[in-house]
């Protein structure tokens, strides 16, 4: 690592890592120094030039100082303690691994090797919603009561492997989604939850698969949570989302284009292309995962297209998520504090946590039944509080 | 009753009494014959002229053929049995009454009596409702999924009696406002849940009682329902519904009006008054109570400014509402059919299963677990269909 960046590597040129390159490119303080995907036909993106590889060993020694990694889910326990024990700190895209034995021996991998792990990107990285915690830690507007939350989106439909919709694999709209929403409520009400209720679906026989979920969680304090997702590409949660859609651009015109590309019989490779494109994009809005409503004794508070709505007792205002970091630098700086000494949010107990969250959605719709979680390991917690600059950013719009 | 006319009575000039007046008064086959509210202050709106009386036994003894009870819920049994004793036909507000007691000697009244009782106006009677229950019963989108359902109000902020914040007398949103999801969502669902599981909320020590409610419910074939309500005045659901409110016209303008108008200092009456006349005037929108999302396997269906939006598996399109009868006209009609031999489905024991559901909520929210809910009892229900003119319009626009 120099002085002025932080030497990355990406591990994975599927959706997951070109995502990130972008925000690598730009980041002040890191550098996108080489990439690495086992398919020859993976390519970077115009514009952008870094070292090439094939097998992870070889990106892990290219004497690189972190790696991304985007591999599919099942090889992110393996490929992350490989990287760590070559030295390298690691992020490791959501969800963390497959299985909580997984996720105890990176955890453990981590401390034996020193090395950091930030789990993410995942949408509590996002301005808008680090935003809307500092505002609930502020006790501006009262105790934290409730969080509504629904998307619908066309998961299902996009291109995928087919051990994209094997539940066992880390597959499905529950792990690889539902992985955000778990994300988003733990860090909004800044705990885990104590019960979780679900319902998962599975809609399509031409496409098998967790393609739903219906999920009714509590907080310690009785915060009460509702969470819906649905892949099935029909309703579009963009129309609730003022048009914008994850990445913060205005969403693709056209309906059910990935359904009806992956089925129709024409423009199924320009009408899908078309939709991965837009979802890549950054746009100059906040990204929205579909919509999410968090309920306070004094006020709810709503995304909107330049930042946090608060709905007040005496009104209504928005503080304006402009100057804050975007979600991918937002992991990347969290990397960089946390080897400057000051322990992540979205470490592996983080990663874990929400792994957790997502176990317990499917035993609750296997049993038919509520799903009581045992209380965290009483070993100390990172205290969910956003960045500093992100609290000084809420005072400076809520005097 | 006349061969052209249902004469009938309103008991309580409250709001849902006043709600009923020009529904009353433009329906082709009832006439609106007499009024009846403890309150001398109690008015007629201007335009509408009916015999007048202070008690309830002078209105049952007036010569009227029924009578519309929009007393306070705790007066709701007591009232129905007398009438259906005086030999009236009975229409009730919901929610039907405080107890399953209650309900089942309203049942074995109208028995013995010989008398129809329906439980109503809720919102089911609203024709998107129950031209979105055409839809799911047609089988043309495949099998009912989810429905999850949001209202966020100012219930909490209206002009109201202490009573009304009084869970035992019927008091609160889940019982006064739940009622409404509880009935659309055994409507649509064309049945009873399975299960429930919720946390009431009271967010406001200046106002006590129950203020919202987040609930999860399954029903049989593992049709999730996730369904909340806030009426604390902040965000307002009618920003997910067109701007248009729950008799079917634009929401007033202005932000918080009720709370703001209850809290302040001055613009009390001015503002209370011109929200509840925007509540009560019936508008050309279908009537929105809050936003509710059904999902099949083929299909979202969602409510939009002309009737019921489908996001099918090709191509959206609108089922229009125009046409149909409004939905108080349809609590009207529902009662001369049943009047004319055919099962009302908002008999009373449907009222008793919503109030049922409403119980269940609460059981849940005491006892922080999920409440197991036994099968309807075994006597003949009545199919939850809708009337035969919204099954032809369906089909009409549906090919």
């Amino acid at each position: 690592m120099t002085a002025a960046a932080l030497d990355v590597g990406v591990l994975g040129l599927g959706p997951g890592g070109l995502a990130m390159l972008p925000y690598l490119a730009s980041h002040p303080h890191a550098r996108l120094a080489a990439v690495c995907d086992i398919r020859p036909q993976a390519a970077l993106p115009d514009g952008l030039r870094a070292a090439r590889y094939r097998h992870a060993q070889e990106l892990f020694e290219s004497g690189i100082d972190a790696v991304f990694i985007a591999t599919p889910t099942r090889w992110h326990a393996e490929h992350a303690i490989q990287a760590m024990r070559a030295g390298l700190h690691v992020i490791v895209e959501k969800p963390m691994c497959l299985t909580p034995d997984e996720a105890d021996a990176m955890i453990a991998a981590a401390r034996r090797y020193g090395r950091q792990l930030v789990v993410g990107h995942s949408h509590s990285f996002e301005p808008a919603i680090q935003l809307m915690r500092a505002a609930i830690v502020s006790g501006r507007y009262g105790a934290l009561k409730a969080i509504n939350a629904w998307n619908y989106t066309d998961w299902m439909y996009r291109g995928r492997l087919p051990e994209e919709f094997d539940r066992a694999a880390g597959g499905g709209v529950v792990f690889r989604q539902g992985v955000h929403h778990a994300d988003m409520v733990r860090y909004l009400a800044g705990d885990s939850p104590a019960s979780i209720r679900a319902v998962i679906g599975d809609w399509d026989r031409r496409r098998p698969g967790d393609g739903s979920y219906t999920a009714f969680a509590t907080f310690p304090d009785n915060v009460a949570v509702s969470l819906f997702y649905s892949g099935y590409d029909h309703f579009p949660a963009t129309e609730l989302s003022f048009g914008i859609g994850e990445n913060g651009s205005p969403a693709p015109a056209g309906y059910a284009l990935a359904r009806r590309s992956l089925y129709g019989a024409d423009d199924k490779h320009r009408a899908g292309l078309a939709a991965q494109m837009a979802r890549l994009t950054p746009g100059r809005h906040p990204a929205f995962f579909g919509i999410l409503i968090a309920s306070c004794e004094g006020a709810d508070l709503r995304i909107d297209p330049e930042g946090v709505r608060v709905y007040g007792d005496d009104a209504c205002l928005t503080l304006p998520v402009a100057g804050l970091p975007l979600g991918r630098h937002a992991v990347l700086d969290e990397l960089l504090a946390a080897i400057d000494g000051r322990p992540p949010v979205h470490g592996p107990q983080w990663g874990k946590a929400n792994l957790a969250f997502c176990d317990a959605m499917v035993e609750s719709s296997l049993r038919s039944a509520e799903v009581i979680l045992p209380r965290d390991a009483p070993e100390p917690a990172v205290p969910v509080l956003p960045p500093s600059l992100v609290m000084e950013h809420f005072r400076s719009f809520s005097p």
